[in-house]
Protein backbone atom coordinates (compact mmCIF):
# COMPACT_ATOMS: atom_id res chain seq x y z
CA UNK A 1 0.00 0.00 0.00
CA UNK A 2 1.61 3.59 -0.98
CA UNK A 3 0.33 6.27 0.76
CA UNK A 4 -0.12 8.63 -2.20
CA UNK A 5 -2.01 12.17 -0.94
CA UNK A 6 -3.87 13.42 -3.84
CA UNK A 7 -4.36 16.81 -3.27
CA UNK A 8 -6.82 18.41 -5.60
CA UNK A 9 -4.46 21.54 -6.25
CA UNK A 10 -1.10 22.84 -5.65
CA UNK A 11 0.03 23.96 -2.59
CA UNK A 12 1.01 22.47 0.87
CA UNK A 13 -0.80 20.23 2.81
CA UNK A 14 -1.83 22.26 5.83
CA UNK A 15 -2.21 19.75 9.31
CA UNK A 16 -3.88 21.10 11.77
CA UNK A 17 -1.86 19.59 14.67
CA UNK A 18 -4.33 18.51 17.93
CA UNK A 19 -2.35 16.30 21.07
CA UNK A 20 -1.31 12.58 20.59
CA UNK A 21 1.62 11.37 17.97
CA UNK A 22 -0.61 11.71 14.95
CA UNK A 23 0.05 15.17 13.89
CA UNK A 24 3.86 14.37 14.20
CA UNK A 25 3.60 10.83 12.30
CA UNK A 26 1.95 12.99 9.55
CA UNK A 27 4.31 15.61 9.49
CA UNK A 28 7.08 13.05 8.83
CA UNK A 29 5.27 10.48 5.92
CA UNK A 30 4.86 13.98 4.48
CA UNK A 31 8.12 14.75 4.51
CA UNK A 32 9.57 11.60 3.58
CA UNK A 33 7.45 12.08 0.11
CA UNK A 34 8.75 15.40 -0.30
CA UNK A 35 5.38 16.79 0.08
CA UNK A 36 5.13 20.13 0.86
CA UNK A 37 3.34 20.73 3.91
CA UNK A 38 2.23 23.23 6.75
CA UNK A 39 1.83 23.14 10.41
CA UNK A 40 -1.30 25.07 11.91
CA UNK A 41 -0.30 24.19 15.93
CA UNK A 42 -3.32 24.36 18.66
CA UNK A 43 -2.12 25.80 21.73
CA UNK A 44 -2.69 23.10 24.81
CA UNK A 45 -2.92 20.23 22.53
CA UNK A 46 0.25 19.85 20.53
CA UNK A 47 3.13 18.55 21.98
CA UNK A 48 6.35 20.33 22.14
CA UNK A 49 8.19 18.51 19.89
CA UNK A 50 5.74 19.41 17.08
CA UNK A 51 5.42 23.25 18.37
CA UNK A 52 8.86 24.28 17.39
CA UNK A 53 8.26 23.14 13.92
CA UNK A 54 4.81 24.73 13.65
CA UNK A 55 4.69 27.22 10.74
CA UNK A 56 1.42 29.13 13.21
CA UNK A 57 0.71 28.62 16.60
CA UNK A 58 -3.16 29.29 18.10
CA UNK A 59 -5.49 28.83 19.97
CA UNK A 60 -8.50 26.87 19.70
CA UNK A 61 -10.99 29.55 19.19
CA UNK A 62 -9.09 31.72 17.28
CA UNK A 63 -10.92 30.92 14.56
CA UNK A 64 -10.76 34.11 12.75
CA UNK A 65 -7.27 33.99 12.61
CA UNK A 66 -7.38 30.09 11.28
CA UNK A 67 -8.85 31.19 8.59
CA UNK A 68 -6.77 34.01 7.87
CA UNK A 69 -3.80 31.91 8.09
CA UNK A 70 -5.03 29.11 5.72
CA UNK A 71 -5.96 31.49 3.49
CA UNK A 72 -2.61 32.66 3.27
CA UNK A 73 -0.97 29.68 2.81
CA UNK A 74 -3.92 28.58 -0.19
CA UNK A 75 -3.21 24.90 1.11
CA UNK A 76 -3.68 22.16 -1.79
CA UNK A 77 -6.08 20.07 1.15
CA UNK A 78 -6.20 20.03 5.01
CA UNK A 79 -6.44 17.74 7.69
CA UNK A 80 -7.00 17.99 11.12
CA UNK A 81 -4.64 15.37 12.92
CA UNK A 82 -4.82 14.49 16.78
CA UNK A 83 -7.25 15.49 19.23
CA UNK A 84 -9.06 18.76 19.70
CA UNK A 85 -11.67 17.81 21.76
CA UNK A 86 -11.01 17.70 25.46
CA UNK A 87 -9.15 20.35 25.82
CA UNK A 88 -6.42 20.57 28.63
CA UNK A 89 -7.29 23.50 31.51
CA UNK A 90 -4.46 25.83 29.94
CA UNK A 91 -6.25 25.46 26.51
CA UNK A 92 -9.11 25.77 28.12
CA UNK A 93 -8.36 29.35 30.14
CA UNK A 94 -6.91 30.63 26.60
CA UNK A 95 -9.90 29.71 24.27
CA UNK A 96 -12.10 31.94 27.47
CA UNK A 97 -9.65 34.47 27.31
CA UNK A 98 -9.75 35.29 23.62
CA UNK A 99 -13.74 34.15 23.44
CA UNK A 100 -16.31 37.13 23.47
CA UNK A 101 -19.17 34.49 23.35
CA UNK A 102 -18.52 32.30 25.76
CA UNK A 103 -22.36 30.60 25.49
CA UNK A 104 -21.45 30.07 21.97
CA UNK A 105 -18.76 28.04 23.32
CA UNK A 106 -20.48 26.31 25.96
CA UNK A 107 -23.07 25.18 23.77
CA UNK A 108 -20.42 24.00 20.85
CA UNK A 109 -18.38 21.81 23.20
CA UNK A 110 -21.60 20.44 25.07
CA UNK A 111 -22.80 19.32 22.19
CA UNK A 112 -20.65 16.46 22.16
CA UNK A 113 -17.23 15.97 19.71
CA UNK A 114 -18.70 14.71 17.06
CA UNK A 115 -20.66 17.86 16.22
CA UNK A 116 -17.60 20.03 17.53
CA UNK A 117 -15.56 18.80 14.94
CA UNK A 118 -18.43 18.04 12.36
CA UNK A 119 -19.00 22.17 12.73
CA UNK A 120 -15.13 22.81 12.13
CA UNK A 121 -15.24 20.81 8.90
CA UNK A 122 -18.39 22.83 7.44
CA UNK A 123 -16.55 26.35 8.61
CA UNK A 124 -13.53 25.04 6.47
CA UNK A 125 -15.61 23.55 4.04
CA UNK A 126 -17.65 26.52 3.56
CA UNK A 127 -14.18 28.88 3.07
CA UNK A 128 -13.12 26.53 -0.21
CA UNK A 129 -10.88 23.81 1.43
CA UNK A 130 -10.79 20.76 0.63
CA UNK A 131 -10.59 18.58 4.08
CA UNK A 132 -9.18 15.32 4.00
CA UNK A 133 -8.40 12.72 6.52
CA UNK A 134 -5.50 10.54 7.44
CA UNK A 135 -7.11 7.63 5.74
CA UNK A 136 -6.26 9.63 2.18
CA UNK A 137 -3.03 11.02 3.54
CA UNK A 138 -1.67 7.74 5.03
CA UNK A 139 -3.43 4.72 4.61
CA UNK A 140 -0.58 2.72 5.66
CA UNK A 141 -1.10 3.99 9.39
CA UNK A 142 -4.27 2.09 9.32
CA UNK A 143 -5.09 -1.50 10.36
CA UNK A 144 -4.99 -3.91 8.19
CA UNK A 145 -7.38 -7.29 9.47
CA UNK A 146 -5.35 -9.92 10.41
CA UNK A 147 -3.24 -10.88 13.50
CA UNK A 148 -0.07 -8.33 14.57
CA UNK A 149 2.08 -10.04 16.83
CA UNK A 150 2.95 -13.45 17.76
CA UNK A 151 -0.32 -14.17 19.86
CA UNK A 152 -3.44 -15.00 18.32
CA UNK A 153 -6.81 -14.57 19.90
CA UNK A 154 -8.54 -17.93 20.68
CA UNK A 155 -12.17 -18.68 20.09
CA UNK A 156 -13.61 -17.42 23.40
CA UNK A 157 -11.60 -13.95 22.74
CA UNK A 158 -13.69 -14.40 19.52
CA UNK A 159 -16.51 -14.24 21.08
CA UNK A 160 -15.30 -11.52 23.32
CA UNK A 161 -14.71 -9.67 20.38
CA UNK A 162 -17.74 -9.47 19.09
CA UNK A 163 -20.04 -8.39 22.12
CA UNK A 164 -17.55 -5.56 22.39
CA UNK A 165 -18.30 -4.68 18.86
CA UNK A 166 -21.99 -4.88 18.97
CA UNK A 167 -22.32 -3.09 22.66
CA UNK A 168 -20.14 0.16 20.64
CA UNK A 169 -22.52 -0.25 18.08
CA UNK A 170 -25.18 -0.26 20.13
CA UNK A 171 -23.72 2.68 22.24
CA UNK A 172 -22.17 4.44 19.37
CA UNK A 173 -25.84 6.89 19.32
CA UNK A 174 -24.93 8.51 22.58
CA UNK A 175 -21.01 9.89 20.98
CA UNK A 176 -19.40 8.55 24.21
CA UNK A 177 -16.32 5.90 24.30
CA UNK A 178 -15.04 4.12 21.33
CA UNK A 179 -13.52 1.33 23.39
CA UNK A 180 -14.59 -1.21 25.86
CA UNK A 181 -13.46 -4.19 28.30
CA UNK A 182 -14.80 -7.43 27.77
CA UNK A 183 -14.42 -10.85 30.07
CA UNK A 184 -16.13 -13.41 29.39
CA UNK A 185 -19.85 -12.51 28.82
CA UNK A 186 -18.96 -9.31 31.03
CA UNK A 187 -18.81 -5.85 29.88
CA UNK A 188 -16.06 -4.83 32.51
CA UNK A 189 -15.35 -1.13 31.36
CA UNK A 190 -17.36 1.61 28.70
CA UNK A 191 -14.83 4.01 27.91
CA UNK A 192 -16.29 7.64 28.56
CA UNK A 193 -14.71 11.07 28.08
CA UNK A 194 -11.52 10.05 30.04
CA UNK A 195 -10.18 8.00 27.34
CA UNK A 196 -8.85 4.54 26.72
CA UNK A 197 -5.97 4.67 28.85
CA UNK A 198 -7.83 5.60 32.28
CA UNK A 199 -10.55 3.43 31.61
CA UNK A 200 -7.81 0.30 31.28
CA UNK A 201 -6.66 1.77 34.57
CA UNK A 202 -10.43 1.46 35.74
CA UNK A 203 -10.85 -2.19 34.32
CA UNK A 204 -7.07 -2.84 36.48
CA UNK A 205 -8.31 -1.66 39.81
CA UNK A 206 -11.65 -3.61 40.14
CA UNK A 207 -11.99 -5.85 42.75
CA UNK A 208 -12.61 -9.23 44.24
CA UNK A 209 -15.32 -10.29 41.98
CA UNK A 210 -13.94 -9.06 38.77
CA UNK A 211 -10.77 -10.76 39.47
CA UNK A 212 -12.61 -14.44 39.79
CA UNK A 213 -14.79 -13.44 36.80
CA UNK A 214 -10.76 -12.98 34.91
CA UNK A 215 -9.35 -15.63 36.68
CA UNK A 216 -11.92 -18.16 35.06
CA UNK A 217 -12.57 -16.49 31.65
CA UNK A 218 -9.28 -15.19 31.24
CA UNK A 219 -7.92 -11.51 31.29
CA UNK A 220 -10.65 -10.34 28.86
CA UNK A 221 -9.96 -8.15 25.72
CA UNK A 222 -10.07 -4.58 25.14
CA UNK A 223 -12.03 -3.73 21.81
CA UNK A 224 -12.21 -0.16 19.88
CA UNK A 225 -14.22 0.49 17.19
CA UNK A 226 -15.32 4.11 15.24
CA UNK A 227 -18.59 5.18 16.25
CA UNK A 228 -21.25 4.69 13.57
CA UNK A 229 -21.35 7.50 11.10
CA UNK A 230 -18.56 8.86 12.71
CA UNK A 231 -16.54 11.67 10.38
CA UNK A 232 -13.32 9.82 10.05
CA UNK A 233 -11.91 12.49 8.89
CA UNK A 234 -11.33 13.77 12.50
CA UNK A 235 -11.41 11.42 14.78
CA UNK A 236 -10.06 8.15 14.06
CA UNK A 237 -10.01 5.66 17.21
CA UNK A 238 -5.80 5.14 17.92
CA UNK A 239 -3.81 2.53 19.59
CA UNK A 240 0.16 2.61 20.34
CA UNK A 241 2.76 1.45 23.08
CA UNK A 242 1.09 3.11 25.52
CA UNK A 243 -2.28 1.77 24.94
CA UNK A 244 -0.82 -1.92 25.24
CA UNK A 245 1.28 -0.99 28.18
CA UNK A 246 -2.07 -0.43 29.55
CA UNK A 247 -4.02 -3.27 28.54
CA UNK A 248 -0.90 -5.64 29.97
CA UNK A 249 -1.28 -3.43 33.21
CA UNK A 250 -5.08 -4.31 33.60
CA UNK A 251 -4.62 -8.17 32.60
CA UNK A 252 -5.82 -8.26 29.85
CA UNK A 253 -5.09 -11.05 27.27
CA UNK A 254 -5.02 -9.21 23.81
CA UNK A 255 -6.55 -6.24 21.92
CA UNK A 256 -9.11 -5.77 18.90
CA UNK A 257 -9.26 -3.00 16.69
CA UNK A 258 -11.28 -2.42 13.25
CA UNK A 259 -9.57 -2.99 11.05
CA UNK A 260 -9.51 0.19 8.12
CA UNK A 261 -10.42 2.02 10.67
CA UNK A 262 -8.40 2.55 13.57
CA UNK A 263 -4.80 4.05 13.42
CA UNK A 264 -1.63 2.04 14.52
CA UNK A 265 0.91 4.44 16.12
CA UNK A 266 4.27 3.29 16.06
CA UNK A 267 3.26 -0.15 14.56
CA UNK A 268 6.54 -2.09 15.07
CA UNK A 269 7.30 -0.85 18.36
CA UNK A 270 3.43 -1.54 19.33
CA UNK A 271 3.47 -4.78 17.60
CA UNK A 272 6.95 -5.85 19.48
CA UNK A 273 5.51 -4.48 23.15
CA UNK A 274 2.77 -6.82 22.44
CA UNK A 275 4.88 -9.76 21.56
CA UNK A 276 6.94 -9.11 24.78
CA UNK A 277 4.21 -8.67 27.21
CA UNK A 278 2.29 -11.49 25.99
CA UNK A 279 -0.77 -10.01 24.45
CA UNK A 280 -2.39 -10.49 20.85
CA UNK A 281 -3.52 -7.71 18.79
CA UNK A 282 -5.59 -7.88 16.12
CA UNK A 283 -7.86 -5.95 13.83
CA UNK A 284 -11.34 -7.42 12.77
CA UNK A 285 -13.38 -6.29 9.53
CA UNK A 286 -16.24 -4.36 10.70
CA UNK A 287 -19.68 -4.74 8.55
CA UNK A 288 -21.27 -1.26 7.23
CA UNK A 289 -20.25 0.07 10.53
CA UNK A 290 -18.58 3.69 9.92
CA UNK A 291 -19.00 5.79 7.00
CA UNK B 1 -49.58 2.39 51.41
CA UNK B 2 -49.51 -0.44 53.98
CA UNK B 3 -46.68 -3.24 53.68
CA UNK B 4 -48.67 -6.11 54.01
CA UNK B 5 -46.65 -9.47 53.50
CA UNK B 6 -49.00 -11.97 51.71
CA UNK B 7 -47.02 -15.24 52.30
CA UNK B 8 -48.88 -17.90 50.48
CA UNK B 9 -48.45 -20.33 53.49
CA UNK B 10 -47.73 -20.14 57.35
CA UNK B 11 -44.41 -19.80 58.70
CA UNK B 12 -41.78 -17.07 58.87
CA UNK B 13 -40.43 -15.06 56.27
CA UNK B 14 -37.28 -15.77 55.42
CA UNK B 15 -34.46 -13.04 54.79
CA UNK B 16 -31.60 -14.14 52.85
CA UNK B 17 -28.97 -11.54 53.39
CA UNK B 18 -26.56 -9.97 51.06
CA UNK B 19 -24.53 -6.83 51.62
CA UNK B 20 -26.24 -3.20 52.17
CA UNK B 21 -28.78 -2.03 54.23
CA UNK B 22 -32.18 -3.08 52.79
CA UNK B 23 -31.54 -6.65 54.64
CA UNK B 24 -31.56 -4.73 57.93
CA UNK B 25 -34.57 -2.61 56.87
CA UNK B 26 -36.39 -5.45 55.91
CA UNK B 27 -35.66 -7.23 59.02
CA UNK B 28 -37.29 -3.60 60.79
CA UNK B 29 -39.94 -4.02 59.05
CA UNK B 30 -41.09 -7.40 59.60
CA UNK B 31 -40.11 -6.93 63.60
CA UNK B 32 -42.27 -3.57 63.62
CA UNK B 33 -45.25 -5.62 62.21
CA UNK B 34 -44.71 -8.97 64.12
CA UNK B 35 -44.33 -10.65 61.49
CA UNK B 36 -42.08 -13.82 62.03
CA UNK B 37 -39.29 -14.04 59.81
CA UNK B 38 -35.80 -15.42 60.43
CA UNK B 39 -32.09 -14.57 58.58
CA UNK B 40 -30.05 -16.53 56.35
CA UNK B 41 -27.49 -14.40 56.28
CA UNK B 42 -24.08 -14.91 53.79
CA UNK B 43 -20.40 -15.03 54.78
CA UNK B 44 -18.98 -12.39 53.13
CA UNK B 45 -21.80 -10.24 51.91
CA UNK B 46 -23.46 -9.41 55.16
CA UNK B 47 -23.46 -6.22 57.20
CA UNK B 48 -21.61 -6.91 61.02
CA UNK B 49 -24.78 -5.44 62.28
CA UNK B 50 -26.98 -8.17 60.72
CA UNK B 51 -24.63 -11.21 61.44
CA UNK B 52 -25.72 -10.93 64.99
CA UNK B 53 -29.03 -11.74 64.41
CA UNK B 54 -28.57 -13.85 61.81
CA UNK B 55 -30.37 -17.51 62.40
CA UNK B 56 -27.82 -18.93 60.15
CA UNK B 57 -24.60 -17.71 58.05
CA UNK B 58 -23.59 -19.94 55.25
CA UNK B 59 -21.25 -19.21 52.58
CA UNK B 60 -22.06 -18.47 49.14
CA UNK B 61 -21.66 -21.64 47.20
CA UNK B 62 -22.90 -23.73 50.28
CA UNK B 63 -25.77 -24.66 48.36
CA UNK B 64 -26.87 -28.16 50.12
CA UNK B 65 -26.63 -25.99 53.47
CA UNK B 66 -28.89 -23.11 52.70
CA UNK B 67 -31.32 -26.00 50.87
CA UNK B 68 -31.02 -27.67 54.18
CA UNK B 69 -31.77 -24.55 56.41
CA UNK B 70 -34.79 -23.52 54.83
CA UNK B 71 -36.22 -26.75 54.69
CA UNK B 72 -36.00 -27.08 58.42
CA UNK B 73 -37.69 -23.83 58.82
CA UNK B 74 -40.35 -24.19 56.35
CA UNK B 75 -40.35 -20.76 55.34
CA UNK B 76 -44.12 -19.35 54.01
CA UNK B 77 -41.91 -17.00 51.60
CA UNK B 78 -38.36 -16.07 50.91
CA UNK B 79 -37.02 -12.85 50.06
CA UNK B 80 -33.11 -12.00 48.92
CA UNK B 81 -32.39 -8.86 49.70
CA UNK B 82 -28.89 -6.84 49.45
CA UNK B 83 -26.14 -7.71 46.45
CA UNK B 84 -25.29 -11.11 46.36
CA UNK B 85 -23.01 -10.55 43.27
CA UNK B 86 -19.71 -9.14 42.99
CA UNK B 87 -18.42 -10.55 46.22
CA UNK B 88 -15.86 -9.40 48.39
CA UNK B 89 -12.02 -11.28 47.90
CA UNK B 90 -12.92 -13.09 51.84
CA UNK B 91 -16.22 -14.45 50.58
CA UNK B 92 -14.79 -15.54 47.23
CA UNK B 93 -11.74 -17.02 48.93
CA UNK B 94 -14.90 -19.24 51.51
CA UNK B 95 -16.37 -19.86 47.98
CA UNK B 96 -13.74 -21.41 46.54
CA UNK B 97 -12.56 -23.98 49.36
CA UNK B 98 -15.98 -24.85 49.88
CA UNK B 99 -16.68 -25.79 46.49
CA UNK B 100 -15.65 -28.90 44.71
CA UNK B 101 -16.16 -28.16 41.21
CA UNK B 102 -14.53 -24.77 40.70
CA UNK B 103 -15.18 -24.63 36.80
CA UNK B 104 -18.80 -24.57 37.45
CA UNK B 105 -18.73 -21.52 39.44
CA UNK B 106 -16.19 -20.13 37.35
CA UNK B 107 -18.75 -20.04 34.80
CA UNK B 108 -22.04 -19.16 36.92
CA UNK B 109 -20.04 -15.62 37.79
CA UNK B 110 -18.58 -15.36 34.07
CA UNK B 111 -22.52 -15.67 33.28
CA UNK B 112 -23.45 -12.14 34.57
CA UNK B 113 -24.96 -11.09 38.33
CA UNK B 114 -28.80 -11.43 36.11
CA UNK B 115 -27.97 -15.09 35.45
CA UNK B 116 -26.42 -15.88 38.41
CA UNK B 117 -29.61 -14.58 40.61
CA UNK B 118 -32.44 -15.94 37.83
CA UNK B 119 -30.81 -19.42 38.37
CA UNK B 120 -30.50 -19.40 42.47
CA UNK B 121 -34.23 -18.12 42.24
CA UNK B 122 -35.11 -20.87 39.73
CA UNK B 123 -32.95 -23.47 42.50
CA UNK B 124 -35.18 -22.10 45.25
CA UNK B 125 -38.74 -22.28 43.61
CA UNK B 126 -37.91 -25.79 42.53
CA UNK B 127 -37.42 -26.81 45.95
CA UNK B 128 -41.06 -25.53 46.78
CA UNK B 129 -40.25 -22.18 48.10
CA UNK B 130 -42.05 -18.64 46.82
CA UNK B 131 -39.92 -16.35 46.30
CA UNK B 132 -40.94 -13.19 46.63
CA UNK B 133 -39.75 -9.68 46.27
CA UNK B 134 -38.83 -6.08 48.56
CA UNK B 135 -41.75 -5.11 46.31
CA UNK B 136 -43.65 -7.05 48.15
CA UNK B 137 -42.63 -7.12 51.42
CA UNK B 138 -42.35 -3.38 52.27
CA UNK B 139 -43.78 -1.35 48.89
CA UNK B 140 -43.31 2.15 50.50
CA UNK B 141 -39.66 1.47 50.36
CA UNK B 142 -39.73 1.91 46.64
CA UNK B 143 -39.45 5.74 45.01
CA UNK B 144 -42.96 7.29 43.53
CA UNK B 145 -43.45 9.82 41.09
CA UNK B 146 -42.56 12.85 41.64
CA UNK B 147 -39.91 15.53 43.38
CA UNK B 148 -38.45 14.47 46.54
CA UNK B 149 -37.24 17.75 48.92
CA UNK B 150 -37.04 20.90 48.14
CA UNK B 151 -34.93 21.35 45.05
CA UNK B 152 -36.82 20.63 41.07
CA UNK B 153 -35.16 19.33 38.13
CA UNK B 154 -35.59 22.50 35.70
CA UNK B 155 -36.39 21.59 31.69
CA UNK B 156 -32.37 20.95 31.29
CA UNK B 157 -32.54 18.49 33.84
CA UNK B 158 -35.61 16.66 32.22
CA UNK B 159 -33.59 16.36 28.96
CA UNK B 160 -30.92 15.14 30.94
CA UNK B 161 -32.43 12.44 32.23
CA UNK B 162 -34.46 11.42 29.21
CA UNK B 163 -31.50 10.77 27.90
CA UNK B 164 -29.78 8.72 30.71
CA UNK B 165 -32.66 6.61 30.87
CA UNK B 166 -32.95 6.23 26.77
CA UNK B 167 -29.18 5.10 27.27
CA UNK B 168 -29.64 2.94 30.28
CA UNK B 169 -32.59 1.09 28.28
CA UNK B 170 -30.30 0.94 25.20
CA UNK B 171 -27.39 -1.38 27.09
CA UNK B 172 -29.60 -2.93 29.47
CA UNK B 173 -29.13 -6.51 27.19
CA UNK B 174 -25.91 -6.24 28.17
CA UNK B 175 -26.49 -6.65 31.78
CA UNK B 176 -24.26 -3.69 32.93
CA UNK B 177 -24.26 -0.78 35.31
CA UNK B 178 -28.12 0.48 36.22
CA UNK B 179 -26.53 4.06 36.04
CA UNK B 180 -25.14 7.03 34.18
CA UNK B 181 -24.36 10.43 34.77
CA UNK B 182 -25.23 13.24 32.07
CA UNK B 183 -24.23 16.59 31.65
CA UNK B 184 -25.77 18.67 29.17
CA UNK B 185 -26.10 16.34 26.25
CA UNK B 186 -23.26 14.21 27.47
CA UNK B 187 -22.72 11.18 28.93
CA UNK B 188 -20.00 11.72 31.32
CA UNK B 189 -19.92 7.78 32.88
CA UNK B 190 -21.73 4.55 32.16
CA UNK B 191 -21.99 2.26 35.56
CA UNK B 192 -20.13 -0.81 35.15
CA UNK B 193 -18.87 -3.75 37.83
CA UNK B 194 -17.12 -0.92 39.96
CA UNK B 195 -20.93 0.73 41.34
CA UNK B 196 -22.58 4.17 41.70
CA UNK B 197 -20.06 5.11 44.01
CA UNK B 198 -17.28 4.19 42.08
CA UNK B 199 -18.20 5.85 38.75
CA UNK B 200 -19.52 9.18 40.89
CA UNK B 201 -15.50 9.31 41.58
CA UNK B 202 -14.78 8.75 38.42
CA UNK B 203 -17.22 11.71 37.34
CA UNK B 204 -15.88 14.18 39.43
CA UNK B 205 -12.44 13.55 38.66
CA UNK B 206 -13.08 13.91 34.75
CA UNK B 207 -10.55 16.96 33.97
CA UNK B 208 -10.76 20.45 32.12
CA UNK B 209 -12.85 19.40 28.98
CA UNK B 210 -15.98 18.08 31.20
CA UNK B 211 -15.69 21.00 33.63
CA UNK B 212 -15.75 23.17 30.99
CA UNK B 213 -19.06 21.18 29.53
CA UNK B 214 -20.59 21.68 33.36
CA UNK B 215 -19.78 24.64 34.06
CA UNK B 216 -21.56 25.68 31.06
CA UNK B 217 -24.66 22.85 30.62
CA UNK B 218 -24.70 22.37 34.64
CA UNK B 219 -23.38 20.00 36.95
CA UNK B 220 -25.11 16.87 35.42
CA UNK B 221 -27.17 14.83 37.03
CA UNK B 222 -26.85 10.91 38.05
CA UNK B 223 -29.77 8.64 36.36
CA UNK B 224 -30.85 5.10 38.23
CA UNK B 225 -33.34 2.45 36.35
CA UNK B 226 -33.57 -1.26 36.63
CA UNK B 227 -32.47 -3.30 33.23
CA UNK B 228 -35.12 -4.29 30.86
CA UNK B 229 -36.53 -7.69 31.86
CA UNK B 230 -34.38 -7.47 35.06
CA UNK B 231 -36.15 -9.86 37.96
CA UNK B 232 -36.99 -7.05 40.72
CA UNK B 233 -37.10 -9.83 42.93
CA UNK B 234 -33.50 -10.15 43.29
CA UNK B 235 -31.70 -6.82 41.78
CA UNK B 236 -33.76 -3.21 42.55
CA UNK B 237 -30.95 -0.56 41.89
CA UNK B 238 -31.07 1.06 45.28
CA UNK B 239 -30.02 4.69 46.45
CA UNK B 240 -28.87 6.15 49.68
CA UNK B 241 -27.37 9.16 52.14
CA UNK B 242 -23.97 8.02 50.32
CA UNK B 243 -25.12 8.02 46.85
CA UNK B 244 -26.73 11.80 47.79
CA UNK B 245 -23.30 12.54 49.45
CA UNK B 246 -21.02 11.13 46.73
CA UNK B 247 -23.39 12.69 43.58
CA UNK B 248 -22.68 16.11 45.18
CA UNK B 249 -19.20 15.29 45.37
CA UNK B 250 -19.26 14.61 41.92
CA UNK B 251 -20.45 18.54 41.13
CA UNK B 252 -24.29 16.81 40.38
CA UNK B 253 -27.42 18.84 40.38
CA UNK B 254 -29.21 16.27 41.62
CA UNK B 255 -30.28 12.71 41.23
CA UNK B 256 -33.50 10.93 38.85
CA UNK B 257 -34.62 7.25 39.73
CA UNK B 258 -37.17 5.05 38.31
CA UNK B 259 -40.38 5.65 40.25
CA UNK B 260 -41.86 1.79 41.41
CA UNK B 261 -38.50 -0.29 40.41
CA UNK B 262 -35.47 1.92 42.73
CA UNK B 263 -35.30 1.55 46.29
CA UNK B 264 -34.83 4.85 48.73
CA UNK B 265 -32.92 3.69 51.72
CA UNK B 266 -33.20 5.73 54.78
CA UNK B 267 -35.34 8.22 52.92
CA UNK B 268 -35.83 10.70 55.58
CA UNK B 269 -32.02 10.99 55.98
CA UNK B 270 -31.38 10.71 52.03
CA UNK B 271 -33.83 13.54 51.37
CA UNK B 272 -32.68 15.87 54.23
CA UNK B 273 -28.85 15.30 52.50
CA UNK B 274 -30.26 16.09 48.91
CA UNK B 275 -31.74 19.25 50.64
CA UNK B 276 -28.78 20.24 53.07
CA UNK B 277 -26.47 19.92 49.65
CA UNK B 278 -28.86 21.55 47.11
CA UNK B 279 -29.11 18.84 44.91
CA UNK B 280 -32.58 18.01 44.00
CA UNK B 281 -33.98 13.93 44.14
CA UNK B 282 -36.70 12.76 41.70
CA UNK B 283 -38.34 9.66 40.86
CA UNK B 284 -39.34 9.62 37.08
CA UNK B 285 -41.93 6.55 35.84
CA UNK B 286 -39.98 4.34 33.73
CA UNK B 287 -42.99 3.05 30.51
CA UNK B 288 -42.57 -0.52 30.53
CA UNK B 289 -38.69 -0.95 30.84
CA UNK B 290 -38.69 -3.73 33.57
CA UNK B 291 -41.04 -6.92 34.21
Amino acid sequence: MTPEPEPKRDGPVAILAGSGELPILLADRLAALGRPYRILAFKGFCRRTLLSRADAVVGLLEIRRVQQILGSWRPAALTLAGGLTRPSPAALLGAIAGLRDRAALGEIIARGDDNLLRGAIRLLEADGHAVIGVRDLAPDLLAVTGAYGARRPSPRHESEIALGLRLLGDISAYDIGQAAVIAGERVLAIEGPEGTDRMLGRARRLGGWAWWVRRRSGGGVLVKAPKRGQDLRVDLPAIGPRTVENASRAGLDGIAIASGFTLVIERDRTVAIADRLGLFLTAVPLDGAAS
